[in-house]
């Protein structure tokens, strides 16, 4: 897989920038990229930005009280909707719909049965009501019985593919420039990055390396059951089964982080109430922690949307940001470029 | 945590002679921790020694044709009986045992129900009945309605205090020197290296990064549920229920390998029948494997046993890999020193 945003070899080309701004010499606006550049050029100067560079300087700071060590630099993030687009259905939905109606034909039963009647109907706001809970019985169903490899392929077919409705584009263009911005800063300032998310882990896995520089090992999200067993040719392969096995959302993100890390972040991002647990968890760190929300308020550039939205419902956890002083970026004015195809 | 084993400031240490190697400047046999030196000097000169480092040298050899990527270089171990001893008894079953005993006044009905009555009455052939499972259901037990927090506190503290009866040392000192080398190898060799047991996770994960240069993201193991729950003082906690979650071991190690690392190994030692499944699953893989197995044949620095043994059998394995002509590897001949404490 592509090593094009690798931690390591970033951490290589931008070390002595960033050792030069932990120790003050590089003001922090314009440690990483390289000498003197600034390592977050498509987030606008303000709070926001601000808040993310004093941060990494303090905890990278060796001569600091809040110097953390490099091991403890865990760093997680959501996907839809704070890594790329979640509108106007999250994109792992689009995969799931294009697969029920390949495979309606042999399940008369979808016809009347929720939620893939309204799969089938194009009913939107049905298809909606059922959630990320939903997402994963259509994928369960609609993927029980193939092997783990078969399943990778036809996600793998699908990006090559499908087209985003809004931007006629693949769906992996529809990434933030400036989260991979933060992704690559945060790696060269020797973090260690990981997705914590709703989405299918065997799905999400077929584009973070790629799209964010984020191995598989280091994708958690939601799953179903797998089964190990001898493939016709006497070669070992794993089943996927129709059986939800855990979701990686809500209070399931702290349980993801412990089962899949072991470790407790000192830095967050998410957009939704879905990470609200994943931020208290973080910010419950015993030192130092940063906790941010994307706030989509651009509905020129992307969407504008959040206390009403059935997708990336914004509500609970912006109050809490609010009230507990964590970074809320505004998106419209936080961010200097959305999108990488953005001129 | 210690950065002792560290695979990046050992890769900084031995890319060099690794890449002469790797380009046949630099003798196989003599590449490695630098310059000329043998990179396994705890592993006597043989046909096992010689495995490995032929297969290191084939995958790393950027103009051969069983080049493989580095981030496809994903190694899996075993722990218990592969990376440190497991007799007389797992080591998690002694801590467990002392936990048991620690809480019985307060759960009564232990005195009549297994297998809490074999561990209070000494019983080892009782407890090793009950085998991994019954570890778990020990384990869960034990510790249902205390924190992650709280549960780690106690596993520092055993190995702080707890000695093996045999050698009287605290048990991480029972850590075979060849197999850390073998790690250390493996990382400078642009390896990824992971634990993959049956053992749990928890427990796993307060010694593997001192003791193996393994960071807890990189240990997958058995696992019990865990709750994400507000504390008394309004911070968040988990808390680990009495419920069995996972079980990996056997046929449930492919299953652990696909969910936390989502990639298939190439590189893979265990020492029992219950890693037969990982090496199967290792030996698919698309390009060339490795696979290994520890036999122990050394009744004198470590134990004798293999087949009828109840702790770490030893028997369809063997036969796979003396029939498919994996590795095998003789405690007694091919390991010049067994424990970093030998002379």
């Amino acid at each position: 897989m592509s090593r094009r945003f690798s931690g390591l070899s970033r951490r290589h080309f931008m070390g002595a920038a960033l050792a030069g701004a932990a120790f003050g010499l590089i003001p922090a606006e314009s440690a990483g990229a390289n000498d003197g550049d600034d390592p977050l050029p498509s987030w606008a100067k303000g709070e926001s930005k601000q808040a993310i560079l004093d941060f990494v300087a303090r905890v990278t700071d060796e001569e600091g009280k809040d110097f953390v060590d490099e091991e403890d630099r865990i760093a997680v993030f959501d996907n839809d909707g704070t890594l790329w687009a979640e509108q106007p259905i999250y994109f792992q939905f689009a995969f799931a719909i294009d697969r029920v109606k390949a495979m309606a034909a042999q399940h008369p039963d979808w016809q009347t049965t929720e939620p893939f009647k309204s799969v089938l109907t194009d009913n939107v706001p049905g298809i909606l009501a059922a959630g990320h809970r939903g997402l994963l019985e259509i994928l369960a169903a609609t993927h029980s019985g193939i092997t783990t490899a078969e399943f990778a392929k036809t996600v793998d077919e699908w990006f090559a593919t499908a087209k985003h409705p809004r931007f006629d584009r693949p769906y992996t263009d529809l990434v933030y420039q400036p989260m991979i911005e933060l992704l690559n800063y945060l790696r060269a300032s020797g973090f260690k990055t990981f997705i914590v998310s709703g989405g299918g882990i065997e799905f999400m896995r077929q584009f973070t390396e790629k799209s964010y520089g984020i191995p598989p090992e280091q994708v958690v999200g939601s799953s179903g059951v797998t089964k190990y067993q001898m493939g016709p040719d006497n070669k070992p392969v794993l089943i996927k089964e129709a059986k939800v096995e855990f979701i990686d959302d809500g209070p399931g993100k702290p349980v993801g982080i412990n089962r899949f890390i072991g470790r407790q972040p000192i830095f967050a991002f998410g957009n939704s109430d879905g990470d609200k647990e994943m931020l208290e968890w973080t910010a419950a760190a015993s030192g130092p922690s940063f906790m941010g929300l994307v706030h989509h308020t651009d509905a020129v550039r992307e969407w504008a949307y959040d206390r009403n939205s059935d997708i990336g419902r914004l509500d609970k956890a912006w109050d809490e940001a609010v009230a507990r002083g964590w970074t809320v970026v505004d998106m419209k004015n936080d961010w200097a470029k959305v999108f990488p195809f953005d001129t």
